[in-house]
């Protein structure tokens, strides 16, 4: 993993991936896996992720005003299914079951997840107690955010040089995932 | 197009495409290009979007209060990169400049791009200027979605089952996209 500046950050989730959010407080730490994030602010880079009010992953950064969003890749795709459909409150052991392993974040200490192609190391915004309202949306600053240089360099993610199996993953539905995939390129526009 | 069920309405962004963006108000409209848009809620199913208050974009949705969410295609490709780059303020006839036709959606005439494989008809929440604050996120209801049977039925993509000219669009940067790519199907979580 290499760090990767704070202006490019937005990147590393502009094309869709599903996410894994780590959380920390008071020692208890979780993962679990979501579908709904996406850049919100480009530099000073912010994120918005749903994170739904019932699950301990909220109860943890909503005490701790810290997360993480980790990008996993096809390699990772049982352990994302058993993130999404496992509970941290009924299951202690969840990141065991679920194969997962972690280290601490540079500023804040909230677990990064092994193995993922990128981690972005967030601060909830202050405002956001008063945003979220009815929603079960949080908005964060990314402090630190690190990649694979096999497949994001300069910036830019390179899926193609790189084997399949660090693809990002995007779910539709009922654990069916489609991986990122062939190379797209627009012309310019005329008369922009 | 066939109309689908609001139920699944957050399917059709699940998966993180960038979409095209429709606004209408007082016989003025337009259509712009958005990378950071995703579901908010299931059923009643909601979206959030970010649109720069810069734009023709947000003047239209903040004045009519409609939008239209719509999914573009690997052979809308041109197309997009067109209504990223151009904008409607200073080119009004952009849309004839950009190829793009559109028809208007059934309850709030919002206009919806021909050629796009889902189209989602919202309706802005009335908290979203409360929300928006210094940000420039907008959260809406969906109340009416379409999409093209050749890639979406029964409540699911199925990308594979068609050319990969309908393939969803995902924005990484300057103009370059990656196509949606290979199914991927994981375990079910053991023990959850």
């Amino acid at each position: 993993m290499h760090a990767v500046e704070l202006k490019h950050a937005y990147r590393l989730l502009n094309h869709g991936p599903t996410v894994l959010v780590g959380s920390l407080h008071a020692g208890r730490s979780n993962v679990m896996a979501a579908a709904w994030a996406m850049p919100l602010d480009f530099d000073t880079p912010k994120i918005a992720v749903v994170i739904d009010k019932a699950t301990l992953t909220r109860e943890l950064i909503d005490a701790s005003g810290v997360l993480s969003l980790n990008v996993p890749c096809v390699a990772q795709r049982d352990l994302v299914m058993s993130a999404g459909n496992m509970s941290g409150k009924n299951q202690p052991d969840k990141l065991a079951r679920c194969g997962i392993t972690t280290h601490a974040a540079t500023h804040t200490g909230v677990p990064l997840v092994d193995g993922c192609i990128a981690q972005l190391e967030c601060r909830v915004l202050p405002a956001t107690a008063h945003v979220a309202g009815p929603h079960d949306l949080i908005l964060a600053e990314v402090i630190t955010a690190w990649a694979d240089a096999r497949v994001f360099t300069e910036g830019r993610w390179h899926f193609e040089d790189a084997p399949s199996e660090l693809r990002s993953l995007h779910h539709v539905a009922g654990g069916h995932f489609y991986a990122i995939g062939e190379r797209v390129s627009a012309l310019p526009a005329a008369n922009a």
